[in-house]
């Protein structure tokens, strides 16, 4: 999830332009994640929240406001908000997948344990309910209360489809709209509303952040079996791990009578062996569902434009649509 | 934390008063547990729910509300927001505690696994946020807000906590306070603040649901090694898990040196054998601990009564004393 590693690097332009509420957001963040009674909170959210996330959420909200002309002071309220369900969502994720890395560095649950995760997890969920509630604006409220049920809701959504061969590219969808779509469009919308725009722009934000959202995890999904280990993902963990992501789904899809039985074997029925993963490749290769998947990330990035297009112009917008194309050009 | 198997039922007579309110409560509950993408959740969720909790905390809210001669709609959200807290904070407990049984029930990370205990923890929490926004009290907010946040700190801070023998009565208060206080002194202050009530009532219903809640895990502690498993708990669940609660933690103020040789091995470094619990339950009974802590636990509800005194007379009012007296009359 992270967005190290390339040659240019637009994230980095809107963060400049964003420097000073930035900032902002970061001290509102170490201030918020600090605990009188329980020191061992910030202990766990450090390394997350200092690790060299890219803050891409906050950055949204930030940016939204902008483009709306706010010159109040809540976009910093819920641009931290934001990164501490963002936050709270990696904690509790550590629980669930047990992978190996995260951002490129151990997980909190192999250098604490699974129950500091979930609690300092629920703290910081905790925390940025307080944060929305100090903005006072209960559409705010609503927009990311709804936003965290979405997010847990694809969550358990994935767990029962993961590992299930009849999962379709709907159902991923729905997956993923959950798990990264709904608090990239929430972030949006959210920059809008406190600004107090229409509901024509605040809905122009929303579609941008929900298909930069979905476009953002296909290619997440895409890197795990096209990218490099200098991303900071190990290739092959969703294979390891048995979840059925979009390039894997196509191939499915228009697999023959041998290969399902590989499918089977590998991702139904998690017996892996050496070699698997190789053969693996092969086959997302052999029906180009990699190309595949790039091609449908594309299309989201360009839905993700298009729904910035009505909005007026300001220096943040080429920004943000530099963006919608930098998170595909991650894709080597 | 259960009221069941006694011979009185105040929480009966209060909950025959608040039937009407109750059965809406379990409407909306049922109502908002449901998930349209994830169906797995009311699975997990049920056997929480319907497993015969008492649910005290939602009849806190109803009973304050009442008391308070509310006459709107939102203390049912309110009353189902404070049971989808506890029960996302059960669910959670169980990835912590590894405890065999809750409410004498196997725990859902036995049924199902710790994976889904999280999630489905964090869709009630979500689910929560979203009954309080829909109240449009930001004060209900605010409180609810920092409630949790004062719970997932009591939770971490146990965690730092337990089986460190030098924790005090003054840290285990601390956590008691957020494990449990929080919840019961919240539930109460929102009952008032949607009715409106001026702030001298709001935090007569606060310091009420503070004593009970403090009193209420004290007794519970007490009968983890003064009950018997026909509550639905494990005798010596607390000593096996090396939680440090207020039996042991006076025993350890007044142990000899063999006394704290004993408590070191057992609690500190973990190394128990057959006859400990037995040993442990005679050096309570020998300082004389457990009476101490249950004549503890009848002073809080004395102050739970006391913070009730100044309010005006109504029918739940004696309710809600002989509700204080009830908890304290669980211990045999």
């Amino acid at each position: 999830m992270s967005l190290d590693h390339a040659a240019t690097k637009p994230h980095e332009r809107l963060a400049a332009a964003l420097a000073v509420e930035m900032d902002a957001v970061n001290v509102l963040i170490r201030d918020r994640m600090a605990s009188e009674h329980a020191p061992r909170i910030p202990e766990v959210t450090a390394h997350l929240v200092e690790a060299g996330g890219k803050r891409l959420r906050p950055m949204l909200t930030l940016a939204a406001a902008k483009l709306c002309g706010y010159d109040g002071p809540y976009h910093v309220h819920l641009a931290a908000t934001v990164e501490f369900i963002h936050t709270a969502t990696l904690l509790h994720d550590d629980v669930v997948d047990e992978s190996a890395q995260r951002r490129g560095r151990p997980t909190a649950n192999l250098l604490w344990d699974n129950t500091s995760s979930v609690l300092v997890g629920d703290y910081l969920f905790a925390r940025s309910f307080q944060l929305m509630t100090e903005t006072g604006s209960l559409d705010v409220l609503r927009i990311l209360s709804n936003a965290s049920a979405t997010i847990a809701e694809g969550e358990v959504l994935q767990l029962t489809a993961a590992s299930d061969l009849a999962t379709t590219e709907e159902i991923y969808l729905q997956v993923v709209r959950g798990k990264t779509a709904a608090l990239f469009s929430a972030a949006m919308e959210v920059g809008g509303v406190i600004a107090g725009r229409d509901e024509a722009t605040v809905k122009a934000l929303f579609d941008y952040g929900d298909a930069l959202g979905v476009g953002f995890q296909i290619v997440d999904d895409l890197l795990d079996y096209a990218g490099t280990d200098a991303i900071g993902k190990n290739i092959g963990d969703d294979f390891r791990e048995r979840k059925l992501t979009l390039p894997v789904i196509k191939a499915i899809a228009l697999a023959d009578a041998d290969e399902r039985v590989f499918w089977d074997r590998t991702i139904a029925k998690g017996r892996q062996d050496d070699g698997d993963l190789e053969t693996a490749l092969e086959l997302l290769v052999k029906h180009g569902t990699l190309e595949a998947t790039k091609l449908e990330a594309l299309a989201w990035m360009e839905k993700a434009k298009a729904a910035l297009a009505p909005l007026p112009d300001h220096p943040v917008k080429p920004m943000l649509l530099d963006l919608a194309d930098y998170v595909v050009a991650r894709v080597k």
